[in-house]
């Protein structure tokens, strides 16, 4: 059985020596992967950070580390071109944005001296600077404010499915303190948009630790309640091992 | 011999998922620390980030674990206060900036829709736009682009005389590509504006893994070169330890 696995938070370079990073331990994808590589002619890709908790290492556990979402991209379009994957589990922080470039309070100033800033020249503002790729060295911190404007990265989840159509595809949705319902909701709704089978619906207040507390949504509307990390990992791994679990 | 020693990089909170963090894996730090601790009769509180790479726990290393700028700030504020110091050891990578506020280009498009912002507008635009704290929770996906204004963080290095007026204190800065002679005149100017008696002066592009090259500037305007994060810390030490070193 193929299985592909990402896990921990990308992080997008401001320059040198900065980065917006999504945190995310990797905790849980370490346990999802020591779950499964216990069962007989498993392979796993597993997708990770260099900051990231691992898997302890074993034979059938591949790693690839990434960083930034671009690099999530080009790995899981080249590792799902190679090769066919009975599940994946893309448990992975990713981040939405990614620097496009960024103004020093005196740069904003001057660039607004001539031409103010209008709703109507906003797109084009927002598109010109853009041309200017991100200073590759260490911004200067002789400046009171700085401004960073960071544009959309690829929706990574949003890709799996094309590129593995017969593949169980297992994403993830993190909310902030939500009510539940809201939580459900936005994770069905994910689910179906990103034709995947399973959503896996967790809200940040809920862990800590060992403690992770969530909803494993299927694609017929079934949902399975999880109350730590190892009770995640045997979860997904049911699911993935055994077809029929939620029938 | 009490040493006080901050290692690693500071991060600082966009979100409740996302940081914006300053690159540091904190192990010179903690070559440092295990080449002082050594040494009889020597205390070291270790003011670092729970990320970072620490030195081997011991008993006469007591760790403070911090994420932001500004809890760094408190918490050598208050070890200063309650302690003297003999050596001041700031190799943390510090934030400059913080988070003062974020704006979809939606909410940009609104702010400005009305009034253009123009270069007169500017200063009392960002001043407005930070009396909104950051959001405290996720900030959402739903827009193309997404402006995050960051302002100065305290200098912390400034404060180190200050608080420890008779302390050895050896600060570090950190440049990315820069010819050998500006790298010297920015520490020259960093140890006299800040009143350190030693700045570690070093190039982004000179240090990976275990090489890390820089060069210790003294008060007096000797200079020392290290090749590697073992010579840092021995010079370090030296200069700690034998206030003679470069006499």
């Amino acid at each position: 059985m193929n299985i592909l696995i990402t896990a921990g938070g990308t992080s997008e370079k401001i320059d040198q020596v900065r980065s917006i990073t999504n945190h995310s331990t990797g905790r849980l994808g370490k346990n999802i992967a020591e779950a499964l590589c216990k069962y007989p002619s498993m392979t796993i890709d597993y997708v990770t950070t260099p900051t990231a908790v691992t898997p302890e290492s074993r034979e059938n556990i591949h790693f690839h580390f990434i960083e930034s979402t671009q690099d999530l991209f080009d790995t899981l379009k080249h590792l799902t071109t190679e090769k066919n994957y009975d599940g994946i589990i893309h448990s992975m922080a990713v981040s939405d944005f990614t620097p496009a470039f960024s103004l020093s309070e005196e740069q904003l100033e001057k660039s607004i001296m001539q031409t103010p800033l209008t709703a109507t020249l906003l797109p084009q503002w927002l598109e010109q600077n853009s041309e200017y790729p991100m200073n590759d060295e260490k911004i200067s911190s002789d400046t009171q404010h700085l401004l960073i404007a960071l544009k959309k990265t690829p929706k990574i989840i949003s890709f799996l499915r094309k590129w593995q159509p017969k593949a169980k595809i297992i994403g993830f949705k993190l909310l902030v303190d939500v009510p539940k319902a809201h939580l459900i909701e936005v994770a069905k709704k994910s689910l179906q948009k990103n034709q995947v089978d399973y959503i896996f619906a967790n809200d940040l207040t809920q862990i800590k630790g060992e403690r992770h507390h969530g909803y494993l949504l299927a694609e017929d509307g079934t949902i399975k309640e999880a109350k730590t990390k190892k009770e995640i990992a045997k979860l997904l791994t049911s699911v993935i091992i055994e077809p029929s679990f939620f029938d």
